[in-house]
């Protein structure tokens, strides 16, 4: 991965992801996008919360989403879908997230693209808070 | 499906709604609960699209997600965790729309779920959008 | 659903079912199709189980990932691929089972089929074994 | 990861592998186990394939299925049941297989797991089949 600077491809790549009015609503970053990665981060904001004071689940499955979709993006450009997404919650997050999504595969078509979403648990140490698994296909094939 | 006012658990399950923080954000309303079923409705609202103008995959997400996890209250109680959930997109969505769950069977330990999220298309007709399934737990088992 | 002698559809089904020799290993019947709809029939053979003497697990999900084709195969012809699948195990199963896939909505290019496994209990009561959602995509588009 | 006659545990898990009546009538093989990884290997055989002469579908789960379930057992013990999978079919597999799976993150009550199968195309060359996602649960939890 490349900083911003250096890669125009990041540079199209934020503008389509800061452009995204549910992206402003939740206040998320793209931090990484290049080589078939693509990172989402989202603060810890009393507005993202559920009932029990936990990130909510939609949160964490809108992080997982549009990593997956921009890490396909790098590999199959801008003209895609994402065609679904499979998410498996391991615990409660309870600070800010980071969704880092990696293309496994592609083919002309689709890529399938499995992501990671980690947080800071109370003792400040690094955990894993949900996996998810998806794909994106081209549009108009 | 009975109406709020002559459900109690309709009541109780309400107030845990209502004071989602993240739901009060996106503006959803939980419109059914009971007997297994639960149905969540977002509105449009522009603060709501991605880039194209449709809605969010990360806002149907929301909603697949918050209706598996009440639907499964309605059969196992609130001390729930939502495990996980698969989401297929199947159209994209520009209005408003309504995640309808339903639990398809339960153990006394968990509940499976699936979840079927409908908008209006241009021509005023019913279309599906996505669907989901999910699975949820209840805690400390 | 109509019977096969009833259905040039069923039969022209039922001859792709019977020439996957796979099939032929575990045992399977095509038990509906039309309409929207496929079944999937898999007797309790011995050779099917696992090591504590349930169905083993890939049993269960040959069954849903067949049903999940054939169903899609109602709407979208024969030049079709199923592209995932996800399945939620809700119990173990100790008899004979049947996948039933329904398709719950297509474009002209996919389909996305639910489908829902069945067994018999100890008691001779119909149980919820497993769930499964999928797509499956029109070849060459 | 190492060698069969150096750990105990693998060939545990060899023997509650090999007593599987279904891995022997696929013909499967536990060729890893240890450290959060387990792989099957499933031979290139007529009686997996589909009616257009690549493998099974029902094939590639059931590898998915158990490497997931072996993984978990790395890091859960031999209580457990899975739970779930959600799996992408990315090409056609024509030859011999291999399920890789690796635990992504767990905790006392269960694991997370990712695999990826690879074959060998025409060509000669290494291509990703199949991705796969799943959950592990301790038994009585």
């Amino acid at each position: 991965m490349v900083s911003e600077a250096d890669n125009p491809e990041f540079r199209i790549a934020l503008e389509a992801f800061n452009s995204q009015p549910f992206t402003g609503l939740i206040g998320a970053s793209l931090t990484r996008f290049g080589a078939g990665v693509a990172a989402v981060e989202v603060p810890h904001r009393a507005e993202l919360l559920q009932q029990h004071g936990f990130l909510h689940g939609g949160v964490i499955a809108y992080a997982i989403d549009n990593a997956i979709t921009f890490a396909a993006g790098t590999v199959l450009g801008t003209s895609i879908l994402t065609a679904g997404i499979s998410i498996v919650y391991l615990r409660p997050a309870g600070s800010s997230i980071t969704a880092t999504a990696t293309v496994l595969g592609a083919t002309r078509r689709q890529a399938v693209v499995s992501c990671e979403v980690h947080s800071t648990n109370d003792q400040g140490k690094d955990v894993l808070v949900a996996t998810g698994q998806g794909t994106a296909t081209i549009i108009g094939r």
